[in-house]
């Protein structure tokens, strides 16, 4: 009998932890937050259980339970109206198929979520970034944007906990957005993986405050309030779109995506374990951004701009420039701390990324007291 | 708390079961069948010592050592030349997407997987099918298909337990056809999905068999040997290709396919646990096969046609006319039974799809039973 150990080895995670670094790069929950427990409980219980079904093919658009529970992000919306996918990652890539079936333009906010635009381009889309002030939209230039094109336009955006300023728009400005997508005809794509991991209120979502639902597509995660290694998201979108979805070759070939995961997830939601997960995950995130914001806030030198977070994972710091940002990247490595830059994400905002999902309290604390001081050494 | 039993019903499985008839039309394994047990030891293992490991992205090829199952499959492939995929279904969805990057048109046998032949479509590809003999290749006639032809063209091909016939081809047609592609610069996707469930030695699969392995393209799965809820398959392909798939934006997002559940079949495949299932599987398809095929052997009236299977799922019967085949169903499922008419899989070829994995010995030779008398009733 081999030795079980040897799958954990070499290629077995995605990323390498990077030795004597507090690596606040990686947009990862920490490992001790993971729902190790609860997906154990519900996993044995499908498979003594309800084998058959959790191992046969699943439903097209997956089991309903999860459906459900993905559309609690959503107000307003039915589970009916979701469709369970292998993540974000795999909505992006399903939905790109389909904006590259009506040969659309995707434009982004000008910092995005760098894989989610690398999707787009991998199926061949043209993707351009609209320029605009980091903690808003600007709606005007957006609508300059969209004058005068003949193509069909959607627009990726992440109006709540954005990924990576961690900014959510105001109310008003989703309302401006959602009329400028009515008058142009322009689909709203709305990033929506962060929506659980909520500290405060925030306005509902594009799909919720829209009339015409037709033209926002809404995405969802298990990622992030849960665990990445599901690969379990979900799409919001029009009938039409679901259906295409749900009745792709690739569906009445292979049936749901993910499915037995699917089934152990939505038997965790049925007995309430995910929600009380949920529910301690954000506690525990809330006091983690706490840490990292008390740290930093006030303490950095004159330049350096910092908002409070009031849910997701990410804490973003302002930089004057692209140069200072590598000098900082540099500093702070030198002192242990490493960080994703801003750059990575688009252009014209210089800053820093911080995750305080995937770290301690303490460790925070740490980090973020050598970044101060790396800020301090560059002066 | 709510009924975890509210997610079994309704959407809950793709297909529904029909009243009163057993179907041997779906190619489905049978519930009784499925590894439940092994999964459930693997999934505690998992999700008790290596939880970390088994819910954060995963490498985007997959987990070695599952990757390593895959490659058995294959002789001569290293596990490094296989990348794990959400069954072969997606296998196919990443391949079609590259086949259409290249603009190829695709080539089917005159029978094929109705359902792979879908995905080629819905991804926007031209599909054709070469007429040919139902239990071979007619090389001349794909010979001449290619010949003059300007796009680049792929071939789409199930040599080992082919569906729905369960037809395996010779080493020298498959020398044939791999010459033929030299020749002509075709790409071949060989669909590998049944390899596992071998009643008898077979010929190698044309991967293994060329001298030129840039040019064939071999899709496995585990959805016929372990289950199809597992989601998990995996393509033998270029090293182009399977580093174009391994590096595209939906992977560098998130992480290897299905990764938890790629992570509970890889521990459970290097406990030894999957390898005895497949064992056991195996033995009792043979079981199943026998009773299916000598319950109809000799009985059935002239002009049908049948061959004793070598391994896979299914039982083919040659018939007359398309007229016969509908008539035939009709008499069958008055008589409490049914199957997947052949002119589900292509034109040409009217005949009888009978899974002999989804139902136990008694059940298959009751069905065989009534199917001869239904043959009979036509006359």
């Amino acid at each position: 009998m081999p030795d079980y150990c040897m799958i954990y080895t070499g290629d077995w995670r995605q990323g390498v932890r990077r030795e004597g670094i507090i690596d606040l790069g990686p947009g990862y929950p920490d490992p001790a937050l993971l729902p190790s427990g609860l997906l154990a409980d519900a996993a044995t219980a499908v498979l003594t259980r309800h084998a058959a079904e959790a191992l046969s093919y699943g439903a097209n658009t997956g089991p309903r339970q999860l459906r459900a529970f993905l559309a609690e992000q959503v107000p307003g919306c039915p589970p009916e109206q979701v469709v369970t996918t292998a993540g974000t990652s795999s909505a992006l890539s399903g939905v790109a198929a389909e904006l590259g079936r009506r040969g659309a333009v995707v434009l982004t906010e000008s910092l995005t979520y760098d894989l989610g635009r690398q999707i787009f381009v991998d199926r061949g889309l043209r993707v351009e970034a609209v320029p605009g002030p980091v903690d808003d939209l600007d709606i005007d230039r957006l609508r300059r944007f969209l004058a005068g094109r003949r193509e069909p336009v959607a627009f990726y955006v992440m109006p709540t906990f954005h990924n990576p300023t961690g900014r959510v728009l105001g109310v008003e400005r989703r309302t401006e957005l959602l009329e400028l997508a009515a008058r142009t005809g322009m689909t709203i794509v709305e990033d929506h993986a962060y929506s659980r991991l909520s500290f405060d209120q925030v306005p509902a979502p594009l799909w919720s405050l829209s009339d015409d639902r037709e033209k926002v597509i809404t995405l969802l995660s298990l990622s992030k309030c849960l665990a990445p290694g599901l690969r379990l998201g979900g799409v919001v979108g029009s009938t039409e779109l679901l259906d295409r979805l749900a009745r792709d070759g690739e569906r009445a070939s292979g049936g749901g995506a993910n499915h037995l995961t699917a089934a152990t997830v939505a038997h965790a939601v049925a007995t309430g374990a995910v929600a009380r997960h949920v529910e301690d995950l954000v506690g525990e995130l809330r006091r983690r951004r706490d840490a990292l914001y008390s740290a930093l806030a006030g303490r950095l030198p004159p330049g350096l701009t910092i908002t409070r977070p009031t849910g997701g994972y990410f804490q973003w710091i302002g930089l004057p420039t692209v140069a200072y940002e590598a000098m900082l990247l540099a500093a702070a490595e030198n002192l242990g701390v490493s960080f994703a830059p801003g750059s990575r994400f688009g252009s014209g905002h210089p800053g820093v990324r911080l995750c305080f999902a995937a770290h301690r309290p303490d460790d925070l604390i740490f980090a973020a007291e050598r970044l101060v001081r790396a800020a301090e050494q560059i002066g």
